[in-house]
């Protein structure tokens, strides 16, 4: 016997379908204080041994029973149900355990677990967060290496530098120091607590959802701390002057069914000079403190410009 | 031993807090081949039994374990997630299954019932439809016999008159020919088919949902047949000249977090002409078919004119 703390961290794993790559995420624990906005307490650490212990396998068997969720088709529904799936998955959270419910109860014998489970799923509207971001990643990983192509492959901050990755140039980063986010803070926290942005979340901006789709997502407005539903609807109409296209599955129902703008051009963002715009959840500046708010923040110009020098000095 | 079938109907028991007054009412078959569109098949003889002796006993038990539930907050919910709930109910029935769900597990002890239930619930988007008409009776209810009230308390048709009833007025109905509903058949079927309107759900738009607050809810749009988020906007604002004012908990995040137009004044209709919008579900003229299609129809004139005429005799 050591003091050491083992740990398996258990993963969502999620394949494209289409190129067969997959891709791997952790498991939500919720908001305030978790491990992934930096809070590292006991009851954190308890939550984190719970979910590899008794959720995962609890939930490697229901996907048995279930077989494949196809993960586009709930995302397609959420964004009717006014998520953005950023900053607000209830909706995606609900056909989830819609979905999943009927196996785990199937699949899970231990009824004390089975509450457990069920509680803790139910009580979490950003379950399905983690799921987005990995199903984000599985879509934009076969973009990654197409010659002649500036589509953004990836967008994440560390706290300090903001970094984005283009097709034509694989996988080099191009960063330029991050953006104070402008939101709104939980009970207790103000602007003086919070780091600058920060984590990999904002994969799901590069497909078309986050604050790209915020015109979907009427709720979140007052969530991120937005002026209006005209706003909103803004930020969704200018994203398209910098994407690629419009999504054929991904549509927006507010904006009359029109798809959200996909596949981030970086050449559009220097030539227009429109920032991609990021729903982003706050982290406190000191470790082990975890979420203080959520907001907006506009990726920086600087990472795109170096981005399309590189691309004009290759190609 | 006689042929005779026997059938006690379960029913949702919902209680208005501030009165005391109570409201009952059935439980959600599901769509299609259903009961109250008029199919009687043994298949639907075979569900309304497994829903009188399976599903209303579990649910029984489950709601002791977890205490009355909020319904107008679910409702308050239900429209940032793209609800009108009379035509579309999957973020408040999502939301109740979130709800129920850990009290059912825990108190639901045959799990091959169990699965049935939670199979039933989750794929049945229309579950709460019932709720929200419960919901709605309750809260119309206390308006009724306020003198020199012309506020509606009720809206019903039953295939060939539309009937309302006005505060001051107490329980008469006022009628006129009801109309036929336009909107999107499901497959095999043509407005040849449909019945003109019947039903008594339009309470949900007395209280200001359903058609009322189609603005909230863009995917009824195609669901309903209109034609544009716009149009679903428009409705949501004409029936703000109708309605004695805005609801201070049922608010339209689409609109700016406006509350949704709340109390129907029938003094205003025949002032202004502007007919009350009901989304409403379409029945097949002949018995037995069941549900063939979803629309809207509006309120006919006559019925508020007749109730104003008899208001002004007695006032």
């Amino acid at each position: 016997m050591t003091g050491m703390i083992t740990y398996s961290m258990p993963l969502w794993k999620v394949e494209n379908t289409k190129f067969g790559n997959v891709a791997y995420s952790t498991f939500n624990e919720g908001l305030g204080k978790v491990m992934r906005f930096g809070a590292n307490g006991p009851d954190v650490i308890e939550r984190l041994k719970w979910l590899e212990k008794v959720l995962a396998p609890a939930m490697k068997s229901a996907l048995k029973s279930s077989g494949p969720i196809a993960l586009r088709v709930l995302m397609a529904k959420a964004l009717a149900m006014g998520d953005e799936m950023h900053q607000r998955n209830t909706g995606a959270t609900s056909l989830f355990i819609r979905e999943i419910m009927p196996h785990l109860i199937k699949t899970e014998q231990n009824n004390a677990d089975l509450e457990k489970i069920v509680e803790f799923v139910t009580g979490n509207d950003q379950f399905f967060l983690n799921l987005a971001m990995v199903g984000s990643k599985a879509i934009m990983d076969p973009v990654k290496n197409i010659p002649y192509s500036t589509v953004v492959t990836a967008m994440s901050r560390n706290g300090t530098n903001f970094g984005i990755k283009i097709s034509a140039l694989g996988d080099t980063w191009f960063e330029a120091p991050v953006n104070q986010p402008e939101g709104l803070y939980f009970p207790g926290y103000s602007e003086e607590d919070a780091n600058p942005d920060i984590g990999d979340s904002a994969i799901v901006e590069t497909i078309g959802i986050g604050g790209f789709a915020m015109g979907a997502s009427p709720a979140v407005v007052r969530f991120v701390g937005a002026s209006s539903m005209a706003e909103a609807l803004q930020y969704s109409q200018d994203m398209q002057l910098i994407s690629v296209g419009l999504s054929t599955t991904l549509i927006l129902p507010t904006m009359d069914f029109v798809g959200t703008a996909t596949a981030i051009d970086a050449r559009k963002v220097v030539d227009t000079g429109i920032l991609p715009v990021i729903n982003t959840g706050m982290a406190h500046k000191q470790p082990g403190v975890g979420q203080v708010g959520a907001g907006i923040v506009k990726a920086p110009l600087g990472c795109f410009e170096k981005a399309v020098e590189a691309f004009a000095e290759q190609f």
